[in-house]
């Protein structure tokens, strides 16, 4: 079945302490996309000037990205450029500029509205609101958000809760949107908001999922000793989240044991992801690989209880 | 097979943004033993003064826990005063008095001796040694510590890693001993100066446990709403991993799977003991309760990863 994704498109010129790369490939439906398009066909809903590189058009419509939504207007693409910390876990928006973002409208496609899987990704609850009134009896529908929109949208955000299967959004998100500094309390906390599952990623740490039936997922990260740019990670791993899922999709509901494995494919290619600057490993991993790291995160996670 | 463990004994005064309590039972060798003792016969080391309350001493008592190790001497027990911040992770030491504590020399009976297991609960690394150098031929040796002893005897501990078969630390710890920011980078830091594993405990984000030869794991946190008093976790988790170990003892080299299961039961007797002040939990928890939670941890962790 197909994924609709719905986001940002940008270029980024990003810095770290080991490198700096101007006008990289970036942008919330970027790296979603092409996460998706692992496990399903993808609809792109996006908007791009007319600098954005031929060669990262190409990138998408190389892959089973459907671009028919990808608006291409006068003016320039969104630009984003942040520094990362030592830690590699902190870091600095150093410039944005919203460009032809700022007139934005998400438009779908006539063949995009009955898509069955929906993934909002990481853009202003309005535009997110925008694209599900376009959209017609979908079976699941994913939305992510960030620390910006609980600030400047937060009833916006809150009042999609109430439209959306799932939020994915990291653990200090959920403290933040939440009030609460225990993630039990503010996953429930979320829930009580509407959606059936909430995903609380906690980089290194893995991520937590939970239902709003007490169904609980502890999904281990993937330990990696080198992070070469942590840019797109979260996209990434909603991407895949939502790819998984579509692959599944079925009539039936959506489980909690096909959630896992959405959540372990996220962890994973968001894991690779991070191995390189912007999309460049994505670009190169394959299914074999990911299988690989997928049946050793979880031989890393087996034990015998008795 | 029988325990060994050396470590404080401590009257504590704990403040919680929740509640205050006086003249509380702790120290690492009272979390330890108690937690050990569920798995295996302990042979407690340590020392306390004439003030020391009996109903403590007969906490010990009433379990598998031998004091004939247990120094009561005249003077004022090791008394420890801590207060817990608002989001129950970080803590303040209000006021330390070593008392008889400070001219302790950890003296084993004979009995003692041909210990095969071996639990350093966290206490000076000169003390930590000075046991191990009355040892014979135990089969397998765990030292935990703390930020303290990195501060001021970090050339005392750096020599303990090359005679322990496993150091336990949690991550912050682990980043200080190291220099190190990732946390894999720090796991083949300790390993590189001696042990065959480390622990590296992330509190409500799990436990990674590293081996030499490649071998991870990585352990779920149980997912808890209500911490009531976080003093002694780590202690009860090093008690009960290496009660377990002990358990399964046999002449063969301690493996990972019974590490795994090891790691896996410490973190289920340090999520009781977090449940109430000092030690009520852990004197009231059973091993069916003990079983109920090691067998949710598993589910909590278990996917389909094809």
């Amino acid at each position: 079945m197909s994924v609709l994704i719905v986001g940002s498109i940008a270029l980024d010129d990003i810095k770290t302490p080991a490198a700096e790369h101007p006008d990289l490939l970036g942008g919330s439906a970027s790296y979603a996309s092409v996460a998706a398009a692992f496990f399903s066909p993808v609809n792109l809903v996006g908007i791009v000037g007319e600098d954005f590189p031929k060669d990262h058009i190409e990138l998408l419509s190389d892959r089973r990205i459907d671009l028919a939504g990808l608006q291409v207007v006068p003016g320039k693409t969104f630009r984003w450029s942040g520094e990362y910390m030592p830690d590699m876990n902190t870091r600095e928006t150093r410039s944005v500029a919203l460009n032809v973002f700022e007139t934005f409208t998400p438009t779908l496609p006539e063949h995009y509205k009955s898509a069955p899987f929906v993934l909002l990704a990481n853009i202003a609850p309005d535009l997110q609101h925008h694209v599900l009134d376009q959209v017609v009896g979908p079976r699941f529908v994913v939305a992510d958000t960030m620390d910006l929109w609980i600030n400047i949208a937060k009833e916006s955000l809150v009042r999609l809760l109430g439209r959306v299967d799932m939020l994915i959004l990291n653990d200090g998100e959920a403290k933040q949107l939440t009030g609460e500094t225990n993630l039990v309390k503010a996953a429930k906390a979320i829930l009580a908001l509407g959606p059936e599952f909430v995903a609380i990623k906690k980089g290194e740490h893995g991520c937590l999922l939970f239902g709003k039936n007490g169904e609980f997922f502890s999904c281990p990260a993937y330990p990696l000793e080198d992070i070469h740019d942590p840019t797109g990670a979260g996209d990434t791993f909603a991407g895949g989240l939502v790819g998984v899922l579509a692959r599944e999709g079925s009539d039936e509901p959506v489980d909690f044991a096909a959630l896992r494995r959405a959540v372990v494919f996220g962890t994973v290619l968001a894991s690779y992801n991070v191995e390189a600057f912007s999309l460049e490993r994505l670009k190169t991993v394959d299914a074999a690989q990911i299988g690989d790291r997928s049946r050793t995160l979880r031989r890393m996670s087996q034990f015998d209880a008795d």
